[in-house]
Parts: structure tokens; C-alpha cells; sequence
């Protein structure tokens, strides 16, 4: 256990701090994120040898069974205000940890579901956040395999953005020449010369052939544009 | 199997349509969102259940033994242009699967990993473009848990989109007169009302306090923004 | 399958029928008493034997899996006003039926939970009725192995029923006589002769040395008075 | 071990301590309620968890494998005259260990069955007490699921004690007045107003509509009135 | 099934006939030769190839689970006077099958034990003749083992039969004149020449260094005997 | 272990000693004999439990994996004279053991097999004594079964020896004047008075009707004999 | 089952045609390469997949359980002259068969070992040839890894073939100008130009520096012999 | 862990040594192979009887994971020139562990592949020398089972050496008198009498009957003189 538990709570349970429960892939890096900002992150893992290897990168992390009541209140764990369940290959422990955290009521509880009956049992649990990595990531996928995009991403409310090249039309001139907003109903939101990073777009922007941009505006229109060469 | 083999070839294997293999949550998601996006799909699983479920919803379902060459073959998988290997709960099949696509050259072939060394030995192989959905949404949910945005994308090269609520200086005034580019290094993309879609924001949009924004820009500065009250 | 599906909702679905899931040992003789009781049951249970040997005692019996929406919904479950979640060997099986009920909008769910950290989870998904079985039977059964009662039942609120033997204060005369409720606060309930039924208890009953009786008071009493001799 | 071997005999081998088999669910609550009544107790159980949580609260409570007569004897319970087994989840080990027990010669074994055939073994052993904690709850709650009584239990020879609500016809005069006894054949043992405890029934008690009553009485005559509104 | 249902009882539940269950090493040989010795039987096991490879040997053989009443009811189980239960690999299975045949009153009742508690348990029940073979044959091959005798068999009351070469001062003389009987306490029973059967010895019977003979007394005095040179 | 390593070939390893591998039922029941008869033997089983339960019974008994040449020979079970393998529930094992002992030049190795095929195989690896305790004692207790025998025991060439009661035309004469060899191809070689031991029939004997005799001849004449009543 | 059991004795059963048993690598390749040699060959295999993907290509394939004696004889096996066994996974399985087979008393008997007791097992069992693949390849392989040589065959005896790139004082004159025998106590084989076979090498041969050679001798000659430059 | 960690890479880090990966049967005789020729070796293995069976005999030997990239850069693997992957019964760890190896970028990479898809894998990763052992002496016994040829060899090129008795008109005259290769296009490469070694064959040797002579040609002569008698 790579952790003092004397001196744990003074140091980390404040409002700042999560905990992150199961650290596998999408555990991890999430935790890891988290710690690279600057946030403090305990992480509770059964696996001894995750632990071991992350025992240097989170601020905290120990091997517990985190389906135990009494476990998770020797880490202090009902005194933090959030908490991300990442448990994935077993729904069983993920619904009993879930359900440990609901009744110490902290302020947030984040948990990933690994299918549709796993994320209806959470939301009936009472959890906020249900997140579901692999469905979102296929759908933005599905996107790019087509192999005009070179990213994808779509919020809600029928708005996405797309990373793409430039079609033909929109090459040599301004973006205010190019009327991209008034023919695809579309903004360039930013441009990237090759070798480059991305810079914002003005209406006096030039759009190069070799340019990457990218393109805000309704699913279906940012879809079209994207077919556009 | 819910496919009529001798029509097939001439009613799929064209350069638009994409073998899904492996139909999990990934691959489901992956392959109903190309069918809404009009491109035909081939799915392939192991498991007749998900088979049977997908049955109405994919162009063909096959439930076949990815890991054979000759069942492959019989499937005209070699004549595609375009494969999705979404396998992910067993590793050895995924490279199993893997390899034969790449044996029978198919033009892009996409795969997801469910950790580094299954990763580099997809690269390792051959597969143009290697997917990480758990690590990626890892990294995207970390953003959100801290509570400040709604929503949290990152491109490459240092450049990342935001949803969130617009900080108190920002609300009441247009976008020209808050100086959010001069000020904070970043592009207001969108706003949205309560109850609305997402509108493109121009130099003249007026944010409401209750209004919901999508800001553009740089890593570091999308993430001071976001915790600004 | 025992039943006939097309018939099956004419014949079952109104507000007085049960449907119970899970026919192991507690839905079993649950279902088998509410069936005497002449209530209409439809049980559900994933194992065959099981099923088979039911066929004949329960309205309807079907062997399905009830942790799948479709399988519920086309055995019209969603239609019930009652059902019971006797599953107790699976508790994944118990939580997915349970949250499918739930979600259906039945208005009365009752659910047995093997443990406590189960019938937490059951109560958080919004289960009114959680049963421990095993629990209150142990309870029951510790005041029968101290070897003095014969029977034991505790209400809530520190109320109880003992079915002992007469101490010998109490035997050759009548209840008013021997004072039982005055010295011991207790009520004399019902009295039963060697091979007879109970008849009720009144102010003349002469209680006999070979007679069983039924006493009702608070629990510390009921306890004190079946040690005495 | 949380136990002394060596001074254990003197003080706890005495007629009235029990040893109990098994602490699942059953065994468990079993062994608490008896040290609730100043019972001695000796727990068995193989599982390290399930010891080492009760180790502050039952007398005595050892991990053991209750199947080796060895075993048994170094902890003295051929000297014991009360046993219980609790143990369910493994028929084989249910019979081994009673087999034990009673070649001992206890006075008083008690143990849990799971099947009418487990139960059946156990009485050919020679067991006297053999309890079915999951077939009786069953058959309790049937009558509850139906909506109308609070609590039902049912003594042998046709005589049951129900906690329900007053029927219209019962509120607003004395039991004497009502007629209960003559009219349904029950009695009315206890009565308890909201908030309160119960107290025992006498023909002068008058029923108010809030009040919850516990009525005895012949099985099927309780399940009538019940009933009533 | 090899048998034809509704004929069997007709045919094979008189007095002679006997039910094996378990058709193992010891159930299989002990079926045969019965058979042989013209007596009817009914064999029974769970394992389709056994059933399948005795099928044209035995009176009757079914594949049956025989621990379900009503599966050795269908089969008339009940009717039958004696039975044998060889079932070894599974102690449960054996209890449970042998559990049954005692609750119909079967007159006798034959058990094959694997070990000390097994056949504890198997006398616990009520079983009349518990066998164990393995423990039976280990004793006889240890006189065996030590290299002087050929055959030993013991019965009970300390008396055995051994089978052993002649020692040197046996032989050459009439069994009259070697005086074994009173010089070491043994009467020779039988004599075998090389190459013939067994003869009864009389007082005449001249032994050859070649013979083979059958000793029967005390098991101490057999032992001494047959290592005499 | 509970030998001395340095000590034991010393103690142990000359001609009379015998080593028992696999301390099942059979092996243990070898050992115990052969060490009430002042054989030293050498127990080696895998089995912790059964090593310890034997470690004061045997000469020596130790915790080893016979299959390997390494452990045997560090055992010097290479030295022994005699070898017996009574393992059994293993055939890979039994036969992996064997070959070594046999490798090692052993000059008398037994071996017990659970079937005819390891049988088969044991033989072909060289075994000179094979020994089949389910089926020898399968054949021995049919006898037994049909009701009329105590005991039976069958030599090789037609020769029987029966335990049985005396039937009636042969009670209450001397053995010469009931004439049994002449009437029924028999001799009675002993005769048990009830509570005494058995003593050796001489022609003068008088059997009483609550005697046991016991009975040799050929099989197929003492069947008969025991049949008569 | 893809052989026509009525013809095939007369058209398989005579001396050249070899039966294989065990279908995998070894087997498989020894199978296909023995019928490139028209020799008939009856392949046996366990796994439907193997059987079906060799059916047209071996003379007859079965699918058959080779450890039972019935279904052996049923293919005839006993009338063939030649075997080999190629199971290697299932010791057990490989010891059965052969056992078998050797029992039946075929002429010659191959048998693969993937150890070193599998293979002592084998040969007391009465097997001609033992096999030993892997252990085989990796004496060859070492002599490959250290990268002179191009391949390297060793027979007994101590005399070694090896191909390897001429040294350069072998180059550009006769093999009887260089002396290689002389010199290094070995023979030049044959030589192989770029792009063409081999050919024998005479005295006259001149070795060219593209040339393989393959060189005989003793095994420490052709070593040394190598490494030359 | 045999090896002493701190001075190892300058005891074994050079170019002539190599790490064998997998100490099955082929890495363990091809590391032994190696070991006799002077070759330093560091052998890894997950098996801890294998590692200690080992550990006298190869340069260094440790019980790790290889397939983990930090175990192996910290027994220095990186470093070395060459590695042999013998792991076959696990074909992800051998695919992991290759392709940790080829991204350390190793000069040389062998690798032992059970099966046809295996070995493709190990190509596509970029393995320039796969191994199939069972294969290839699959088809090296076909030639012998046949029963003519002693031993046989085939390199590529349709060319291969055999091990074999003379024919009949071959022995008793020289080679050169005896015309083998005008009359069968092969060349006599060394004789061997009986009793004696190998030694190369000249124009003038006479061949006796009970000589042994290796023959090299093309592969279908080398067969067809194999059968001339």
C-alpha cells in the first residue's frame, strides 16, 4: 500500500481531490489526467500489480476490495465530494461500490457502464454521470473509417466539429470569400499549416491545400462537407 | 445467419461499404452509426445473441469465426476495402482476426486496443489506425469530473473544445466588447439558449447568463477559462 | 414452455395476479401458497427442471432468462401490478430483473436479498419490499434451540408470540385464577389439547399439564415466562 | 482464532451454551440473537471473513473445517448438548458435519435445510429439529405480496396470527361491541396506535381507523377477514 | 433406454431381482455376475457410455439420475426388494440415492463406502451393509505384498484361508503323518497339482514340492506357516 | 516430513520393507496391515493432509510427487525391494510412478488399477501384480446380495470358500454321518458356535442350527449348498 | 465421418498403408507427406475441425476416439502393419492408444513423446521408435542461431551436414586445389549456385563466392568449418 | 533466481550470446545445445520447477514474465544481439514477447510457431526466422515410417541426404565399379561399418552388407533407391 493512512486525509480529502475506483484503461488515463492538472487523486484498485505500477504517477493508491464498507471508510473514502467508479469487466462489484458511495452521499459520482442494463442500474442507483467509453468511441469511429474526416467530435443538440482537409473550393482565399457559413451553413473554427499548430480562424484566413481545418456546424452538414474534395 | 450469401457480393463489396468484426459495444455503436450514415456494413460475431439482436439493424450479420481464414473468404471479407476489428475481450483473436485482414490487403484497416502491448502489436502488424476507446474516454471524463465543464474535447497538437457555462464577465455583453480572444487566448465556437440548439457565434453575439457556450483554443487556456465563476 | 402466450394475457393480467421470478426454494413455496389462495401466478425461472416440475401447481410457468427486456416484455410482465424477485443465487440476475420491474413502473415489487449489501442495492434502485429470509428465520429459530418454546414469532415494536408448554403455576386453574397477565404481562392467546386444534383462550379456560399454549406480550417477557417451570 | 483453547471448556461447555455451524445469513443472525439473550455461543465457520467480522461479538467464534471429527473434538463440541448447522451452500458439508454431531451423541441438533431431499437426509441421520429458512419466509410472505395484511404467521394445526388493518365495520366501538369472535371467529389480541406500541386487546378496547391490529385465528378465516375493508 | 417400460415390471420386480445403481468397477462387476448367476438386474447410471457398453449384458440397464424420486418411481425402484448402491465418485449423489431407497422401504439395501465418514453416514441413514472395497482389498494385498503367500482371505472371528507353496517338511508325507494340524494349528483344506483344479486333502494326501495348497486357521498361525521354507 | 532424511535408508531400506505410493483407501489400509505385521513401510503421498494423518502410524511417511525421479530417488526408493502404487485417482500419475520404479529395477512392483485399460497398460509397462479392488470386490459381494451367504471368497480354478448358516438336513449329526462331500461335492472346513471363534471341522463334528460353517468346494456346488434351507 | 466403412478394408488394409493417429503439426504434416508419396493413410483425430480440414486430402480421415479398444477395431486398425501416434497435448490419451495398439500387435509402432518420462513411458510399453520433435528441432536450431551456418543436420554417430557460404580460401579454384578434406577433415557434398539446384561436387567443382555448399563430416569439423570466413 | 543481476550484462552482454525465451522442450535442448558449443546463454522461463531444473546448466537462468517490457529491460534483454522465443503453448505470450523484442530492435530474432496463423503473426510482426518443430519432423518421419531409410534429411531445393541399407547390387564391389550415380543420379557421401563410426566414401570404397551409407541426390531418387532391396 503505497499510502500513510495517518497522515491521508489532512492531505488530500479536501473538495479538489477525487477518487478514482478501478484503474484500468479508462481509469487510468482518467486518473492520470487528472493528476497531470494538478488535481489530487486517490486510486483504488484490487489488481496488485496496477497498483504497483501507478504507484509513483497518483497522488495516492492502494490495493483494496472496494465492494467492503468498512474498506472504503478506513480510506476515508465517504469523505471525499467526488468519486469516479471505472470498475468495468465486473458489474457486480461496479453496482456494489456505486451503491457504497451513493449511501455516504458524496456530492458526485461519476461511474463507466459497460452496457445499456449497467447504466439503467446506476442511473436507478442515483448515479449522476453514467459514461459509456466504448459506445461513444464507436460512434466516433464510425465517422472517420470512411475516410474523409480526420476527427470527429458531436455534442449534443445536433452540433459537431470535424477535423478535415480542405476541399477544393475553399483552397487560395479568404474564408470571407470562400462563404463557407453562407453555402454549408458552417464555421472554420481553426487552421493548421503542416508542421504547425492550430491557429484561429478570421474571416481573412487563407485556407493552403496542404492545410488541416477545423469545421463547426450541424451532424449532417459537417458530414457533408467532409465529402466535399 | 441473417445474410443470403450468393447475393451478397454484388449488393455490398463495393469501395463505400465496411466489414464490422467483432460487435460489442464499440463495434455496435460504430456500425449502426455508419448505417445511419447510409454506408453499408458487414458485421461479424462469435456470439449468436448479438447476432440475432443486430439482425434488422446491420445491411448483413453473420455470426462466423473471424480467427478462420477460409470462413473470411466464404464471407467475401477479402474483397472489401475497409474493416473495423472491434474484438476487445480477447486479445488473440484480435490478432488472429487482425492478421488475415492484413494478409488479404485490404486498404484501411481500423482496430481497437484495449491496452499498450495489444496496441503495438496491432502497429506492430501492420493496422494503420490503432483505437484506444477506454484510454481515450478516460482522458476526456477527467476534464469533467472537476466539475467546470460540460463537455471537454481535445484535438491533437495542443488544441481543445470546451462546453461550458459562460463566466460572469463574459454574460450581458457581445463577444466583441468581453475580448475573450484578447483576454483568455480563445474563440467563442457556439452558444446555445436553454431550450435551443447551438447557434454559430459571431462578433456581435450577446452571451446570456444562462446560456450554454462551446469555446475553442489552446489546452491550458480552454481549462483557466472553464473554472472562471 | 408450459403456457400458451397468445391466451396467457387475457387469462392472467389483471391486478390481482403475482408474477414471481426465481422458483428456487422462497418462490416456490411462495408461489405454491399464493395459487392455493387462489391467486393466479405466473413464475418465471431459468431452469428447466425447475420449470418442469412446477408445470402443473402454477397458473403459468416459463422458463426464460428475466434479466432480458424483450423476454419480460413478451411474457407481458411490464403488464403486472405485482411481481416477486425470489432470485437469491445470482446477484447480477436479482439486480438486472429487478431494475427491468422497476423501469416497467410496476406498482409493487418485492425482492429477497441474501445480503446486506444486496438489500441496500435493492432499496436504492427503489425496491419497496426487501426480504431476508435467511435472516429472520435465524432470529426465529435462536429463541426455539434455548429448548423452552415450542414456537416463536416477533411483530415489530417489541411484540411477540411463544407457543410453549404451561409452567405449573398456570396449569388446574382458570386464566383469571392464575393471573398471567398481571404477573407476567402477558396474554394467554389460544390453547390447544394433545390431539386437538387451538381454540381461543378466554378468562374460564382451564389450562391442562399436557396442553400447548400460545402467549402474546413484549418480547423480554415472553422469554421470562417460557423458562419457567 | 479468536479463541483460548486451553481455558475455553471451563467456561463456556455448559448446558446452556450452543455452538453454531456455519454463520452465513442464517447462522449468523442466529448466533447474535442468542448472545443478545446472555447465550454462550461457539461459532464455526471455514470462511476468514465471516470470523474474523464476528469475532468481537459471539462468544467464541473459530475458522474450523466442521467436516473432521478432529477438529470438532479439539474444540470440544462432542462435550456441547445444543448444535446448530447452519451451513448451506454445500449439501455434502451440511451432512458430514451433522453426521459428526450426532455420532457425538449432542442432545439437540438443529440444522438448515435447503431441499425437501437435504432436509429428508438430515431427518434419517437423526436429526430433530430440521429448519427450512427459505420454504417458510416463502410462504409468510405470499400472504403479505397480496397487499392486505402487514405480517402473517401460521402455526401449526390450522391457527395463524395476522397484523392487518381494521376493516370499516370494526372502527369506532369496543371488540365486545364489534362482534369479532362471533362474527369471523378470530380474536383480537393487540392493538397499536400510530406511534405507539402495542398493548394488549381487551373486550372494552375500541379500534380507531389508524390502528394496526393483530387478529388469531383459524387460517383461513384470518385471510378472510383480512379482507375486508 | 435399453428397457421397455411398460413390460419391465411384469418381467423383472420379484423377489430375486436387484436394483444397482452406479455401474462403476465395483457396480459393473458385482451386475455381471449376478447375471451369470441367472439373478435379474436393473443397472442405472448416469453416464450414457457405461449404460451403452452394459446394454446387451445385463437384464435391464437405464441412463437415470437417480437422485430424483420420481425418476427411480418411473422406474419401479420402489418395487424391488434389494438394491446396491456402487455410486463412489460422488459422496452426494450416493447419500441422496441411498436416502431415497430407504424412504420407499426397500428390505435390503447395499451401499458401497469410500471412506470412514461416507460409511458413517451410510449406517447414520440406516443402511444395512456398507462395503469398502478399496479398504478390504488393501488389507488382503498386504499379506500378498510380503511375498510368501499367493492368495489370503480373511473372515471375521480371526480366521483366514491362505494359498501358499508347501514348505519342505510338508511335503513327501500324507497330511496325516506331517501332523500340521497339531504342530502349527492349521488344517490344509485343498490341494492343486500344476496344471489341474483343486482337490479336497484328506488325512491321506501326499503333497508335492510342487502343489499348491489351501490352509485355513488362526491369522497369526497362516502368517508363521506360510513363511516356513 | 515427518522422516530424517540422513536416517532412514539405515532403518528402512532392506529386504523386508515395502513402500506404499498413493494413501488413499487402498494404499492406507496396505500400509497400516503390513505395519501390524512388523513390515517397515515408506508412505509417499501428495497429499499434506492425509501425510499427516498417517505420520504416526507408518515407519515413515513423507509429503513427495512420485511421478518425479528426482524426489524418488532422493527417498532411495530406488533401494526398496518391493513397491506398491495405490494410486488411483489419477491414472497419469499411477502410470508415471510405475515407469520409474520400474526404471529403477524394483523387484516386486504392485500396482493397482481403477480400470482395464490402466490395467492393460501396467502389465505392458512390466507390472508382475495388477490388482482390480472394485471389481474383484464388486464380484465377491453379488454373492452376498442375493441373501443366503455371509461370506464368499473365490480362489483361481473353481474353488470356493462360503461362509453360510447350515441348512437343515445337515444340523444336528455328525459332519461324517450328514455325508456333505458325498451329497453335495463339499467340505466343511470350519464350524463357529454363536460367541465363540471358529474351530476346524473334523467328521465327528455335530453342527448345531445357530452355527456358522464355512464351506469349500466348487463355486457353482457351494451356490447351491447355501441355497438350501 | 468422411470414409466409407464397408470398402475400406479392401481398399486400405495392405502392408504399405500406415495409419496415423492424432492429427495436429506432426501428425498432419507426416500424414500429407506420406500421401504425397502415395501411401495410403487412414488419419484419426478427436477434433471435428482437423478431420474435416484434411478430408480431402488423406486417403481416409475419421473422427474417433482412439483410446477405446471398439472403436479401433471398428476402423480396422488392428489389420494395419504401421502406426503412428501423434498425439502430444493428452499424455494419457498418447499412452492409451498406443497400449492399444500394441496389444493388437502391429508390425511397427511410431509414437511422438514431448518429454522425456512420455518417452521412457512409450518405450516400456514395447514402441519401436520414439519421436522427439521439439527437442530434435532445437539441437538443430541452436546450431542455426549463432549464424554461420544456413542449415545443419546431425546423424548419429557424430558426423554432421551442413549448408553453409563458402569460406573464402575454398573460393575461386577446384576442390581439389583447396584441400578441404586435408585440411579440415571434411567433404564437399554439393554446390548450389544462385538461382539454380544443387549439384554433386566432384574434385573438379570450383566453388564460387555466391555458392552454398553443403559440407559432411564430423560434428566439431563442420562447427569449425563455419565460422571460417 | 540464478543470476546475479549487477554483473551480468558484463559477463553475458556481447554479441555472441543469446537469450532463449520458453525452456520447454525446444528452448531447453537448443539452450543446451548451445551451452556445449561454448555459447553463453541467458534462459527465461514463467516456470519455476523448469528455471531450477535449469539452473546448473545454462549461463544464467531466471523465472520471469517476459511478457512484460520492464522485467525484460531489467534482465538487460535489450541488449543482446540475438533471442530465440521457444513459447508454444501459450500463443499470446509468445506473440507479447516477440513484440517486445522486435521493439527493442534485436539483431536477430528467432521464434518457434505451433501453427500455420501463429507463424504468420510472427512474420507480419517482422520475425525474420520462424521455426515450426513439429512440422517439419512430421515430414521428416514420413520418410521413415515407411521403413526403408534409416534417417532422412530434405533441404530446400529438392535435395535431400538418407540414411540406408545397400541394396543388393551395390555391396561387395567399389563405388566407382558400382555406377550409383549414372545408374541412380546419387552420390555416396560416408559409410559406416558396424560397429565403428562414419567415414567419407571415395570411388574405391567397397560397401559390405551389414554397412550403413548416407546417399545424397534429389529427393524423389534418393526415395526410389531407399526401396530397392
Amino acid at each position: 500500500m503505497a499510502r500513510n493512512r495517518s497522515t491521508r486525509p489532512r492531505r488530500i480529502a479536501h473538495g479538489n481531490s477525487v477518487v478514482v475506483i478501478g484503474l484500468g484503461r479508462f481509469g487510468r488515463s482518467l486518473a492520470l489526467e487528472l493528476v497531470d492538472e494538478d488535481t489530487e487523486v486517490l486510486g483504488i484498485d484490487q489488481d496488485p500489480e496496477i497498483v504497483q505500477s501507478l504507484s509513483g504517477s497518483l497522488t495516492h493508491v492502494v490495493r483494496a476490495d472496494s465492494t467492503k464498507e468498512d474498506v472504503l471508510r478506513q480510506l476515508s473514502v465517504h469523505e471525499f465530494d467526488r468519486a469516479v467508479v471505472g470498475i468495468g469487466n465486473n458489474i457486480e462489484a461496479s453496482i456494489l461500490t456505486t451503491s457504497l458511495l451513493l449511501s455516504f452521499g458524496l456530492r458526485e459520482v461519476w461511474a463507466k457502464a459497460v452496457s445499456e442494463p449497467h447504466g439503467r442500474i446506476l442511473s436507478q442507483l442515483g448515479v449522476q454521470h453514467v459514461v459509456y467509453p466504448e459506445h461513444d468511441m464507436g460512434r466516433r469511429v464510425a465517422h472517420l473509417v470512411r475516410g474523409r474526416m480526420l476527427d470527429y467530435i458531436e455534442f449534443e443538440d445536433d452540433f459537431a466539429l470535424v477535423k478535415t482537409n480542405p476541399p477544393a473550393d475553399v483552397v487560395g482565399r479568404t474564408l470571407a470569400e470562400s462563404g463557407i457559413r453562407s453555402r454549408y451553413g458552417l464555421t472554420v473554427v481553426a487552421v493548421k499549416r503542416p508542421g504547425e499548430g492550430f491557429t484561429y480562424a478570421t474571416p481573412d484566413t487563407v485556407v493552403q491545400p496542404e492545410d488541416t481545418i477545423i469545421v463547426a456546424g450541424h451532424t449532417r452538414q459537417t458530414e457533408r462537407f467532409s465529402e466535399l474534395r
